[in-house]
């Protein structure tokens, strides 16, 4: 999606901060181009930034725009003026790009949307409110506009929402020769691409042809000839995450997204794929630990409003597991050191619970676990925590022997420590399993539950152990 | 990669079982097509194994060896014979892989390997014992064992280690139209490609030009004019996962591979890095819950063996924090309300510090943390931190106040809490920066530190407080 880029500034002189100079070693940009684009910002040195600034690939100019302070942000945007890229918009944070384009005349927007590839343009437009994305979509020609509608009117998250509406589609009875001449000639194609999509005249997708096909094969062959089943075309209505899926089973570059009547409406290629595998890794891994929808450049309201409902629950099964502790309270006022060591069962108990639910939720997430395999791992996991389970145990109850020399209490802790392990393996594989068959992400509410066994069954096992043993004795 | 599968199966009359259709609704492989293919391993039935399993793309092979008995691997393995897929074994998890490849005689795999992309070769190669690689390379053709032995040679995880040797290279003074000739003559062409080489005779990379250029342009005009810069070529010897950050920023689908010398020596394609992006994602997320590097074909004892250090060291901090409970053993005696609520003060610190160091590490990971941002996200984090620490320090504060109907125990609670979400917010900003910037990985320890911090924080300020306070009174 370079090329243009490259050639335009291939005739300008750029000395010092051309292409990936911008960045220094440990990936972050360079704090002295950071400093010269900050004086050109405060001098209003629009020489400077044309030249350093505007020729900058898209994702260059979004790390540069997180880089500098809020308020310089607006202020490049408006002295770049036209040669403001606005792709760069889909490289940062939803906070920044919404502040940018809010400020942006939709004069503006519409001219250099008109301009993108239509998944950056829709990226762009599904965040503004209705008024705005219908007075820009007003501003397009009539195919773009209606190319457009189609794409925003799909969900979010579905392949409809992230297709590229620009592709090359030719008829099966089309020669190989026809097909190159038609790519040589024709001004209207997609920026780059690697697949030519075969339709029937009611755009009914009939297969696809890589590019290496067409170029490997002779000018006198039919295109039917040479063209493969799209076994793997995408629903326009798929989730996004699916059709990650059918990318990484089947090294897809690119795929067709047809409608219900199996018509190409656009295609989905591997870069926005990629975005997307990025983003559901992070989702599973800032859920697992109770994190909401997030992002750098939040505000301490919003990180906050994102944490509460996890720190909420979470307080409530923590007076849950005080008040299973409150049962016991004359057995810890006779003896103080179980209070002392309480917290060491549920802790060890709570690491070893979240560690078997992080391999879970990662394998379900992966599709690695499933009903073939599912009744190994549980077995397995049981093993691990009765293996687990025995290790620390004898191991803390040899420390808290010695520690408060009474050997009762090294065998109470070990064996609730063994209990309390166990349940954690069993709470770890089957609390996200039976969340997951119920239809619920297993990543938001796992650790809630597998952390309130834990805590329960810890405090629990060990004050119940020792109030029965010390009572029986 | 499928092309030619697909065409061998296009003769073939398959019904019920081609291509995706192995896959029930849940992604998981299709019980009835699993009851027949253990029916037919049980039967010997190569006809029905050749006919539905030997066509299988090779990801669906894999996950049909992932979901059978382990016992039957290997049988179906020795009954497809020369028709099984060595592909396959790319897609599934170490343990299996191993245990087919040590089953096979090392003819077959040395001629499955010569007719595979490099890099899957490699992929295969790599985790066999020195013996066993060399046996196989001695049967490869002379080429072939020299580009096996160089991407050998490079370090694991290195970019040189993911390349495939074989690619389509040119010289810049060819034109178009001799390049096209090339490539439909050529036999020795890559699978499949969708990038040209540009190099001169001693295999210096001069640039690159993606395919859809070469078919938009007149077949008279020279290479060089079309060709671009390879700004984003890739060092032999780079860190895969830098690779995978310069393929996501520059949306890549592919890069040229160079060394020392800047000699083209390989290509690093887009679905070699998706496997990158998943593998580096789901490490940070085991890392984090202190997993190590397990797979869901491990035994008990192998996992086990994963999650044994991260459970010890917990065990070490678990018992320093119960040293700090047991400095005020008396006054826990005096009033068992502070046993049964400092569980309370601890976990919530727990719980917030680990959602403050989760955003960190993933930003990390993402480049999106780095000096420019750091300072602004460490005040917007100690904010979060009082914020939420204000709310929670005052629900608790309420909920132990009424529950023990002492307004001191509920006063010294809130405080404590309030004192401890905000050493949770610093300690999991904190920690992982400075891991980070001490060249540690901060998924894998962070979580020790910040657990610590707030276990210790949390009860010693909230008995500390108490001691002091009842004692003043």
């Amino acid at each position: 999606m370079s090329d243009t880029g490259d050639d335009d500034r291939g005739s300008e002189e750029l000395a010092a901060f051309e292409g990936s100079d911008i960045y220094a070693d440990d990936g972050s940009v360079r704090s002295d181009f950071l400093m010269h684009v900050g004086a050109a910002i405060a001098d209003r040195d629009t020489i400077y930034l044309r030249k350093h600034v505007a020729g900058l690939h898209a994702s260059e100019l979004g790390d540069l725009l997180e880089a500098i302070q809020p308020e310089q942000r607006l202020a490049l945007v408006s002295l770049l003026g036209k040669e403001f890229d606005l792709a760069a918009l889909t490289e940062v944070d939803e906070a920044i790009r919404l502040d940018i384009v809010e400020h942006l005349p939709n004069e503006q927007i519409a001219e250099a949307i008109g301009e993108m590839d239509s998944d950056d343009a829709v990226y762009i437009l599904e965040d503004l409110d209705q008024e705005d994305q219908e007075e820009i979509l007003a501003k397009l020609p009539f195919t773009e506009r209606v190319r457009l509608r189609r794409s925003l009117d799909y969900p979010e998250s579905t392949a409809g929402r992230r297709m590229q509406t620009e592709f090359v589609a030719v008829p099966p009875f089309w020669t190989v020769g026809q097909t190159i001449d038609y790519m040589r000639e024709d001004d209207d194609l997609p920026e780059s691409f690697t697949q030519i999509f075969v339709i029937d005249p009611t755009f009914k997708l009939l297969g696809t042809v890589d590019l290496d096909r067409v170029l490997r094969t002779k000018r006198s062959v039919k295109i039917d000839a040479i063209m493969r089943d799209t076994s793997h075309s995408v629903p326009a209505e798929m989730d996004q995450e699916e059709a990650a899926q059918l990318f990484e089973q089947y090294d897809l570059l690119s795929a067709a997204v047809v409608d219900d009547n199996g018509r190409l409406v656009g295609v989905l290629t591997i870069d926005d794929v990629v975005d997307v595998i990025q983003e559901e890794a992070e989702e599973d891994l800032l859920r697992l630990s109770g994190v909401g929808d997030e992002e750098l450049s939040d505000s301490v309201a919003e990180a906050s409003r994102s944490r509460v409902p996890w720190l909420f629950v979470n307080s409530m099964t923590a007076c849950i597991s005080a008040s299973v502790i409150g049962l016991f309270d004359a057995t810890i006022q006779q003896i103080v050191a179980l209070a002392i060591l309480m917290p060491i069962v549920a802790g060890m108990g709570g690491n070893a619970g979240s560690q078997t639910m992080t391999v879970t939720v990662r394998a379900l997430a992966t599709r690695g676990l499933d009903i073939h395999n599912a009744p190994r791992i549980i077995r397995r996991e049981a093993g691990v925590g009765l293996l687990n389970g025995m290790i620390f145990g004898s191991f803390i109850g040899l420390v808290a022997g010695f520690w408060f020399q009474d050997v009762h209490i090294g065998g109470i802790i070990a064996t609730a420590m063994l209990i309390n392990m166990m349940a954690a393996a069993l709470a770890g594989i089957l609390i996200p399993l039976l969340l997951d068959k119920s239809g619920a992400d297993p990543a938001v509410s796992s650790a809630v539950f597998v952390t309130a066994v834990t805590d329960i069954t810890g405090f629990f096992s060990f004050l119940g152990i020792a109030t029965w043993w010390f009572h029986v004795t």
